[in-house]
C-alpha cells in the first residue's frame, strides 16, 4: 500500500509514522506540514533518524498526494480534515481516507456543528466511524473512516457490553476519565507546559469536552436509543496513557456472571483486547507504545453499580494505532500488521 | 502547648513535625519510632537538619509521654492508635489525642470493625470527627480526635452544601478520587516503586476502600439518612496531592443558583476553603504544602448531575494539616496558626 | 520596609511574593508586570489567594514605585533591569535595589557585554555581588545588589574553599550541573514542553552558558587570579533543584582533612549552609522550597581529585530566597527573616 | 536459535523477553526465576499477555536448559552468573552464554575480585567483552560474552575515538553521567522509592562505582596504557534512559576537524550509533526502546576541553537490547534482527 500522511509533524501524526515506518506492507509516499513543509522530519523528529528522513510536502501537494497514495491519513485540526477529504476523493476516487480528526466521526453532521461550531462541508461523504471491535465490517467496505477520539476508545470499550446488552440503567452513566499530557498535542500553551502539569492533576471541560456527543453517539448506536452521559477528562502528569473509570447502574436482577458472559462474548476473539476479568485493574503502563486495549470491570453490590475499567495508549490505540488497524481491515491484510509489539514496560 | 508525636517516621509523622517545628505555640516533646528507636530523626529525613534533630523515643516511653504532654499525635497503623489513646488517656486524663489513623473515626465502631477487621478495643472513647469545617464547636471540647483520612477530606468538603441541603438524589453519588504516592507511605512495596508508578496510573479497591465507610457516615449525619456512595481511588504518579471528582444527580427544580448559595452559605467564613465558584477547577499544585481545599463545581444540564471538584494536599488538609488545625481549635488558639503559609508554587 | 517586586508573574518574581507574604518585616507596595498590567495576581497564580490578590502595576508606574519603596527587587530578562535600576535610583536615592537577572553581576561590565551581547547602560553603579555568604560585609553596605544566578550559586559554594584555600588546580575545574525545569521560566518554548521533557534528560549551551562567567568571576576574586572552568548545564524532569557536581585536580600533598577543615572553616556559622561533610550526598529535595544549601565533598585518590556536591532549590537559594537574604542583610535584620521554614518533603 | 533467559523477572531480564518476542530468528526455550519459580512471566508482568505466557523454570533444570538452548542469556545478580556459565557450558560445550552482569566483563579476574569483593570462579572462561561496536570480530568468534554495563557502554562509545587516536590527555578524563531508576532494578529500596526519588536529583557512589574499572579496561585497550578516570553517577527521576557527559583536556594542537574525523572514521558504519556531530545535543528520549546511541561532541576553545555526551536507553544498548546484538553478530545473522524499532517518542 502506498500511503501518505497530512499533517505529521503532530504527536499524532508522528506516531503513525513511527508505526508505518515498520509495517510490513506500507510504503510510505509523502507526509505533509503546513508550519514546516521544506523540512526534513528528522530534524523537527531527530529520533527518526535511520527510519525515515524525507522531506515534508505541503497541502498545495495534494493533487499529486491524492493520486500517488492508496491511503491518505489526514492528522489536521478539526474543520481542516474534511476539506482535504473532499478534493482527494474527487481527485483520486479509490484512494481511502482515514482521519485522526473529529470531522468524519459523526453519522450525523449535526450534531458535528452543534459541537465544533463549524458548518460540516463534506456531508454527502459516507464516513465509518472507525471503532474497529465494534464496525468492523463496515471499516472493511469504507472508503472514508473518521479515527475515533483517544477517550471515546477507551470509554466506549468499557461499556459497549453493558450497553449493548443492556444490562445498565442508560440514564446513570458516568465516565470519568484520566489523560496523559501527550493528548493534549505538540502546540505550545500553559496548560502544557512542564512546571504547571507536574505534580498535579485536574479536571478540565467538565460538561463540555467534544467527545462526550462521540462516546454518546456510539453507544445509542449499540442501545437502539439516545444516551446522555456525563463526561469528565483529567489531565495527569505523565506522557502516555488513558485510564477511563466508567460507573453504571445494573438494572436489578443482572448477575455477575452475566456482566462477566458479556464482556467476553464481545471481546475473547479481539487480539487487541485483554480481558483482565471480573475483578481485575488495566494500569495505562501496560498498554503503553502498543494497540492493546486492557479492560477490567468490577460489581459494587452495596450500590448496585458495575464500574468498568479501560486503560490505552492515547496515541496508539487511541489514534494512530487504531487508524492503522482500520487500514489493516480496509485493504485486508492481517489486523495485527505493523502493531504487533510488545508494551514498553517499565 | 506540649505536644508529642508517636510514629513520627512515616510521611504523615514527618509532615506534622514539619509543621510543628514552625508553629507558634507548640513545644515538642517526645518523638517516637518502634522501628527506629534511638535514632535522631534527621538521620532518617536529612531535610529537618537546622530544625529538629533529637532522638526518637518509643512507646515503651508512654507514661513519660503521656505525662509531659498536653497533647499525642499519633500516626500508627490502625488497631495499634486506640491502644496508645486509652493507656495514654489512663495515664493522664488531660492529656488530648488527635489520632491520624482510622481508630477515632467513627462514631458506629461496628462499622470500623466490619470494615478494618479487627476489634475496636476503646469503644469507650468520645472520640470526634475532626472534619474541622463541620465539626469545629465538638472537637473544641474534644479530649480525642479521630482526624479524617486524606480522600474523606477532599470528599466531604465537596459534597457536604449539597447533601445537607438537600439538593441531590442521595442514591447517585459517585466519588473518583486521585491521590499521589505519598498517600500510600514510605514503607516499601512494588506499588510504589518508583518505576512502577511513573509513567502510569491505575484504579485500585474499587468497591472496598476504607475510606468509603467514612466518606458515607459523615454525609449521613449532614443528610440525616444512611448514605451508600461509589467511591473508586486511583494512584497518579506524583508524591502530592488529591482531587476528588464527585458526581450527583441534582433534585428536579433545585437552579444552579441554589446550588452557589449552599456552597457559600456554608463555606464563605472558612478560611481553609477556597471556592473557585460555579465552573472553577480546582488544581491540586495550587494547595501543595498547605491547609487549604479549593473547591469548584459545574452543572451538567443534559444530564442533570451536579459535579463538584475538591482538590487538596494529602498530607496537609488531608492529615497532618489537619490534625494541627484541630489542635488550634481545641486550645482556643488561631486556628491557622503554624498552617499560614502560602502554596509552594510551582 | 516598603518592597516594590518589578516583573512579578514570571516563576522568581511568583517565588518572591511567596517568601514576602510571610516575611515579618515586609510590606509589599508594588509589584509590576508588563504583559499582564492591571490584572489581579492571584488570577494569574490562582494558588495566591488568601495571600496577594493586589493588582499589578506596570513600569509606567516607576515614579511612584521608586518613591514608595525602601527596595525593589527586579525579576527583568538581562538588558531590562539596568535601565530601571538607573532611573530608580535617580528618582529615589535611598532606594536599594536587588536585581534577580544578570545585569549588576558583573564587576566588570565589559565581561557582561561579550556574554551578553547588549551595551551596559549603568556602568558607573557601584554594584555588589549578592553571594551572601562570600560577600556579606558588601552587602551590607550596597545600594545594588547584582543577585546571583542559580547554576552559579550552586556552583561557586561548593568549590569557593579549595579556590580560596588554593588546595586545587585552578586550571582542572569541571563542573557538571543539573537543573529541574522552572530554571527556563514561564516563558512557553518546546524545550519545558511537558512532553517534551518528561522521561528525558539533555546537556545544553555546553561551552557558552552565560553563568560560566558568573562563577569565574567569584571563583577569581577568592583566588586572586584568573580562572576558566568548563561548565555544562542539563535540564532534568524536575520541577525545582539544583545539583552541582564540581571536579578539580587537588594539588599535590594536599590532604583529606585540609579538605574538610577548608569547608568547616569557611561555612561552619553559616545557616544556610548545611555542610553534609565528606563522603556526604546533597540530595535536592531536602532542600525543596528553602534557602539551604546541602553541601558533601569525596577525595577520588585514585585520580588525585575532589569532587565537591551543592543542592539548593534553584528558585529559592539560586533566585529569591538569596534575594530576601540579601535584603535582611542590606537592613540589618535576621538574616533568616522569612527564610526560616522547613523543606518540603516529599 | 532456541534461546533462554536465566534470571528473567528482572527488568534486565523483561526486558530481553520484550525483544525476543519479536526476534525473527529467536525460539524461547526457558525463561527461569529463583524467587517465582511456576509462576507464569504475565502474572509477574501483565504487558506480556499475547506475547509470552510461559511458566518460569529455575536453576534446578540448568541440565535441561543447557543442553536444549543454543544460546542462555543470564541475568543474575554478581557471583552467581559465572557459576552458571561455568555447568552450562560444561554440560553443553556448544551452548553460547550471554552475561548481562559483571562476572564476565574483565579480562583480569583480579580486576574483578578487587571491585566486587567475590573471588572468581570460572577464571579459565575465555570471555570477550561485548561492547559491539569495539569488539565484533571477537564477539562472532565468542562463546562466553561478558555484556557491558550501562554506564559504561554509553561512556566508552562517547570516548573511545578520543582515546583510540590520541587525542586526549589521558589523565584528565572525567565522565559525569546520570540514569534513569530502571537502572537501580525491580527489589525493592527506598532508594528506588517514588516519593523519595521523584522531583529530585543525587549523585551516587562516587569514586567508587563498579563500572569505573570497566571503562577504564576498555578505554586502556585502545589507548594502549593504563588510564584512571573520575567517574560519577546520578540518579534522575525517570524510569529510562542514561546521559553520559565526558570531559578530557585535547592534547595540545589538536583540531576541531581532527575530532570529527575521529569520531566519523570509527562510527561511521555503525547503525547503531547515530552522530550528532560536531555541536550536537543527544537527549536521551530520542533513543528510548531502542538499542541507539547518540553522540555529540563540543570543543571548548576557552578550557581545551572536548565535551562529549552519549544517550543511550539503558535497559537496551545499555543491557537488553546489546546482548541481543551480541547473539546476531554471534550467529551471523544481520545485526539488527530483533533491533530495529524506531524509538517510542514522546
Amino acid at each position: 500500500m502506498k500511503i501518505s500522511i497530512v499533517g505529521a509533524t503532530g504527536y499524532t501524526g508522528a506516531e503513525l509514522l513511527r508505526i508505518l515506518v515498520s509495517h510490513p506492507a506500507a510504503e510510505i509516499q509523502y507526509i505533509t506540514s503546513e508550519s514546516q513543509p521544506g523540512t526534513a522530519i528528522n530534524e523537527i523528529y531527530p529520533h527518526f533518524t535511520r527510519f525515515y528522513d524525507k522531506t515534508l510536502a505541503s497541502l498545495g501537494d495534494l493533487d499529486k498526494i491524492a493520486a500517488d497514495s492508496d491511503v491518505i491519513f489526514i492528522g489536521l485540526p478539526h474543520g481542516h480534515a474534511m476539506e482535504v477529504g473532499r478534493k482527494a476523493t474527487a481527485i483520486n476516487q479509490k484512494v481511502k481516507i482515514i482521519d485522526l480528526g473529529a470531522d468524519y466521526r459523526f453519522r450525523n453532521p449535526d450534531v458535528y456543528e452543534q459541537w465544533y461550531k463549524v458548518p460540516h462541508t463534506h456531508r454527502e461523504a459516507q464516513a465509518v466511524y472507525g471503532l474497529t471491535e465494534l464496525n468492523r465490517s463496515q471499516v472493511r467496505e469504507a472508503t472514508i473512516v473518521g479515527n475515533p477520539g483517544c477517550y471515546t476508545t477507551a470509554s466506549i470499550l468499557a461499556l459497549a457490553p453493558l450497553v449493548k446488552n443492556k444490562l445498565v440503567d442508560l440514564n446513570s452513566i458516568v465516565v470519568d476519565a484520566k489523560s496523559g499530557v501527550s493528548g493534549a498535542g505538540r502546540g505550545l500553551n500553559l496548560g502544557s507546559h512542564f512546571t504547571e502539569v507536574f505534580e498535579s492533576v485536574k479536571a478540565y471541560n467538565i460538561a463540555g469536552h467534544r467527545h462526550t456527543p462521540e462516546i454518546e453517539a456510539a453507544l445509542a448506536e449499540l442501545a437502539g436509543k439516545e444516551i446522555v452521559i456525563s463526561f469528565t477528562p483529567h489531565l495527569i502528569p505523565m506522557a502516555r496513557g488513558i485510564l477511563s473509570t466508567c460507573y453504571a447502574r445494573l438494572i436489578d436482577g443482572v448477575s455477575p456472571e452475566t456482566v462477566d458472559q458479556a464482556y467476553h462474548a464481545m471481546y475473547n476473539d479481539e487480539y487487541f483486547i485483554r480481558l483482565l476479568g471480573r475483578g481485575g485493574y488495566p494500569v495505562t503502563k501496560n498498554t503503553r507504545g502498543t494497540n492493546f486495549c486492557d479492560l477490567g470491570w468490577h460489581i459494587d453490590k452495596r450500590t448496585g453499580r458495575v464500574i468498568a475499567v479501560a486503560a490505552i495508549d492515547n496515541l496508539v490505540k487511541g489514534a494512530a494505532g487504531q487508524a492503522v488497524q482500520n487500514m489493516n481491515v480496509m485493504f485486508n491484510i492481517d489486523e495485527r500488521a505493523g502493531l504487533d509489539n510488545a508494551p514498553l514496560y517499565p
